[in-house]
């Protein structure tokens, strides 16, 4: 605290992120990045756009990303917005679109960045408990709110809701936005984007960062009805004209240009994921039916904080959180084959 | 205006960046972008890291990044921010440190992003007008106030503010913070980087947009006592964990690494600009006294707009402000010699 702060600063509980140590080895499963590089023809736009243009700022509304995008989806241009990370995009989404008189409604489960920017922006929310399976269920989001927003699939439980679910919860509040946050939609879940043309109030927000195996370069972007892209565009060219670099903006445009790698790695990374639940289960662990690039998974008879540590010590970290009703649960990412059978290799030790 | 709009976005008056037109063979001279070309150490760094590892968050906290700016200007990691250019810098130190009761105090003539971010987060502001030479008077900055933020130099004028103009500002007002932006110091003024150490009030905002040619980048950063990094980074860690990826986080520190590269180019850029404003006194303009890389010129006999679009269809782009005081300058970004060539050919042809 210092006088100089503004009041908001000494109240804010900064978001954690997983942590990016750079130790030689380790096998790092906490992050939920992809295990497979980007495509070769991102790396080659990056290189042909890394050289005296730099100089030059980037187009601040990002348009030929945009129309890719756009093109992508089977959309326009003016119902596309472009940021830096899907995590910027939330945060400009909570302050243009989620910030009404009703309280915001997300599930108690999820991903904990939301109760933060709530906090940065004095919005009221209230938490809606997943069911007995850990499933967001659409039902129970039937009541009065301002806005409603989820992951789906959900994090951390990786568990994806269907799209009739997200319709009812659409028509169930035409006056209301909707967000869907879908970072991990292309290992599994049905995305909403379809849905864009037909619900107003829908906001459907992607990511680079997992699918298109590009965490490092920061793009994320979101698809709706102009108006909100738009409310987006407003708060974004008050914050930050640029927030996209040259080499963002061509490396994310040639990812959606490579579809053969996405569906290659893509499947991989199902397939791993399907082979992990299965070893996993057969060591004694429950695991929630993943649609991600992660599982979410409770050792019927081993503490979870303990295998954390067990497996950090044999320079495998996967993340574990300490909130209530899932502190026995670990959320380990989709590593390549080789990183998989090391994590079961290393429980397997760490069971006996 | 939307049913789905948060309260804040209608009331927005977005900044609207300078155009970014891709004509071939256009002189854009309107922006302010270095007319050389990044560092090829930036360059190699960029080609070195654009590889596999961006399927890897970058680090959070660009910690290598605040190391290479602590020792450049003999701070410690602890005194340094880093954001996705000064741009995203001051709108989180606006959020973070410039939100008081009493009003902030900037100059009506000065960088139009500051009322911008006034407006986005409710921040109750005041402009102090420069004197009859169009300078920052520190005189005029001693009443009561919440906070003060100004360019130095300035933009558009260019007229910077000498060390002892800042520190009188920041003696005067040691329970204020007092943000020194300095996107154009290193083409002449003096830097307030030295004062850090001994002003716990004082928040320095530096870009590598301009000097260091990397306007494509996306690169700024901050110098201040620990307690106001430490507002901006808890701000920033509650709206975008990872602002900075990873080829702007090695370019910037690359950039750094290489003093002779940025020596030379900024001298190139300074001499250009005291032939420019030879050249345009002698033919007919007021030009004020620059420190920057841009003039501020007024012609005596001729309007403004006019000699714009006279440029604009000769394929030279200036910027031109309608607003009062100002309407009747160009703010004119030093090109190249022979972009400098062209203007003052294109302003001959023009002013006959």
């Amino acid at each position: 605290m210092s006088r100089f702060w503004s009041n908001i600063v000494s109240e804010l509980t900064p978001y954690v992120p997983g942590e990016q140590p750079k130790l030689p080895g380790l096998i790092k499963l906490n992050t939920n990045e992809n295990p497979y590089g980007p495509s070769p023809q991102v790396l080659a736009a990056i290189n042909a756009h890394a050289g005296d243009e730099l100089r030059l700022y980037p187009d601040p509304s990002g348009s030929a990303l945009k129309q890719t995008l756009a093109d992508y989806h089977s959309l326009t241009p003016a119902q596309v917005f472009v940021g830096n990370g899907s995590d910027e995009v939330l945060a400009l989404a909570f302050m243009a679109l989620l910030k009404h008189e009703a309280p915001l409604l997300f599930p108690d489960i999820s991903y904990s960045f939301y109760p933060v920017y709530c906090k940065l922006y004095g919005i009221d929310y209230r938490t809606v408990p997943l069911d007995d399976a850990m499933q967001i269920r659409a039902a129970d989001y039937a009541g009065p709110c301002g806005a409603i927003i989820f992951p789906n699939p959900n994090a951390p439980t990786g568990i994806g809701l269907p799209l009739d679910g997200v319709e009812a919860m659409l028509r169930a509040h035409p006056d209301a936005v909707v967000v869907v946050d879908e970072a991990y939609v292309d290992f599994g879940a049905d995305s909403a984007a379809s849905l864009v043309d037909r619900y107003p109030n829908l906001l459907v927000v992607q990511t680079l960062s997992k699918s298109r195996s590009l965490a490092g370069l920061r793009v994320g972007f979101a698809l709706g009805h102009p108006d909100l892209i738009e409310a987006l565009e407003r708060v974004k060219n008050s914050f930050n004209s640029y927030p996209l670099d040259r080499l963002a903006l061509v490396g994310a445009a040639a990812a959606f240009d490579d579809e053969a790698y996405f569906q290659q790695t893509r499947q991989a990374v199902i397939a791993s994921r399907e082979q992990l639940t299965e070893e996993l289960v057969s060591l004694g662990f429950a695991v929630l039916p993943s649609q991600a690039n992660f599982i979410f998974a409770r050792h019927l008879q081993h503490d979870a904080a303990q295998l954390a540590a067990g497996l950090r010590a044999r320079s495998i970290i996967v993340r574990h959180f300490t909130a209530a009703r899932i502190n026995q649960y670990l959320r380990i990412s989709i590593g390549t084959p080789a990183e998989c059978a090391a994590l079961v290799q290393a429980l397997r030790a760490l069971l006996q």
